[in-house]
């Protein structure tokens, strides 16, 4: 069995990739024709998958725009990784749903993301601290980025405020570098909008992947991106691009559309880590 | 339309109940006779608020419970939210899924949790910060509880690192007394098992609804959660037990025993109610 840290990197290596292509599969953008089908979240995503599967290292479902449609968009998310497991089972499933409660309540969400759904990694919030997150964290074989700081305008909030000269959410990388990654399975999510953190983030947890989402549509810049997030191998930076990928066309021809975009990603990132 | 400050305080004054019962209905500890049903999540849960509708002021049905059993578990949550909302429309229902994630897809989480499950109020998490939330914020029809102190033995992890001789816990509870509530939708989730951080709390946020879970299963002395959380008029704070009510009894019994613990729940904290 590997672990997830070597499955990211086997994949990573064999499609020469760092793209993660973000499944946010929002019924409303979807391409008109298929919204007339039974399935229409989940037939939109596995044209998707077929159509970049040999360019990416991950896909991430992002979980908000499945539960939108309820039950029936939850049964489209499980038909959507069942398939990515079922013909491509060595490409990453990063479930984004931003989890996170105290103990009892986490072994429910490992129940569904990890046991049920066999998601190969989960996104969490870091603010109930790792005693309360011990049953992710005991998944030796799964990954469990968690996020430090978030790509959105305000992220500073919190995530800025000084604690001994040191931000929180260089706190948070350095307590997951250095405390929670005892079964080495964690990773950290930091937003492409922020490349001086992210180049921060990187010193401090030097070999851990990154999972790093705010290129494409949130408008961040690539090569900063790479420079700042790739390892001393030039892996473990997972390139997250979803609406400047998935919705490129919303016409007949959205997933070879959607193909392109993300050769044009997965070429501009190997530019910049061979220029490493 | 109530607003939801209004909507809490009317069946709290109606029931004369500060207690929320926490349905985290795991389906590995429902009783024998309810696994051979058909939706025994549901089941299981109709018949405690059949029993316990006139004894609380609100629902918290426990997302990750239900997600655990996929798809047919999120149809069951749909079924027991539409039950009461049906049957006890006066009762408070908060959706505790502690989401958050940065806008767009925050919108998602909106749809599902307002629009489609029409739930009263939801838990969110603090770090992305109030600009993210802003989908959320923006519902002046929903209530919305911001994670403030965790529960769980480490919680002080990140929520007591100290920011200009402040915890960071005090300085999520200032925020969103401040600046987030400016629809007067907010309100904060504080741990029973941390009383003196719930005073704290309630000097900061003087008039919003405290959501506290923690009396029952993980053994917080109600005195002194009650003598904390109450606002001035011996109201806004929402006592939550989960375990120690719905699995009081595994056998035929359990929704009267559920019944019989509720009544105890709502007259010990009625009782230091009183003597305020």
């Amino acid at each position: 069995m590997m672990t997830f840290y070597q499955k990211l990197n086997t994949i990573s290596l064999k499609n020469n990739s760092l793209v993660c292509v973000g499944l946010d599969s929002d019924l409303s953008k979807i391409p008109q024709h298929l919204q007339k089908t039974e399935n229409p979240q989940f037939e939109f995503s596995r044209a998707i998958i077929d159509t970049t599967h040999d360019l990416v290292c991950a896909y991430k479902p992002n979980s908000a725009f499945y539960e939108a449609q309820g039950s029936k968009g939850i049964r489209e998310l499980e038909m959507t990784i069942g398939y990515i497991k079922r013909y491509y089972p060595d490409i990453v499933i990063i479930f984004d749903g931003k989890r996170a409660d105290i103990g009892s309540t986490n072994q429910g969400y490992v129940e569904y993301i990890f046991n049920r759904l066999d998601a190969d990694a989960v996104t969490l919030h870091p603010y109930p601290g790792r005693e309360a997150l011990k049953p992710f964290l005991d998944r030796e074989d799964k990954g469990l980025f968690v996020w430090c700081r978030t790509s959105n305008p305000g992220a500073g909030e919190f995530q800025d405020l000084i604690i001994d000269n040191k931000p929180l959410y260089q706190i948070v990388a350095d307590n997951v570098a250095k405390n929670w990654n005892t079964k080495r399975n964690c990773g950290l999510i930091v937003g492409a909008t922020y490349p001086e953190e992210l180049h921060i983030v990187r010193q401090i947890a030097p070999d851990m992947p990154i999972l790093i989402p705010g290129v494409g549509a949130q408008g961040a810049d690539v090569q900063k991106t790479i420079e700042a997030g790739i390892d001393k191998e030039g892996l473990n930076a997972i390139i997250n691009s979803s609406r400047g990928i998935i919705f490129a066309s919303q016409n007949l021809d959205f997933a070879d559309k959607a193909r392109q975009e993300t050769i044009k990603l997965k070429d501009l990132t190997n530019q910049y880590r061979r220029n490493q």
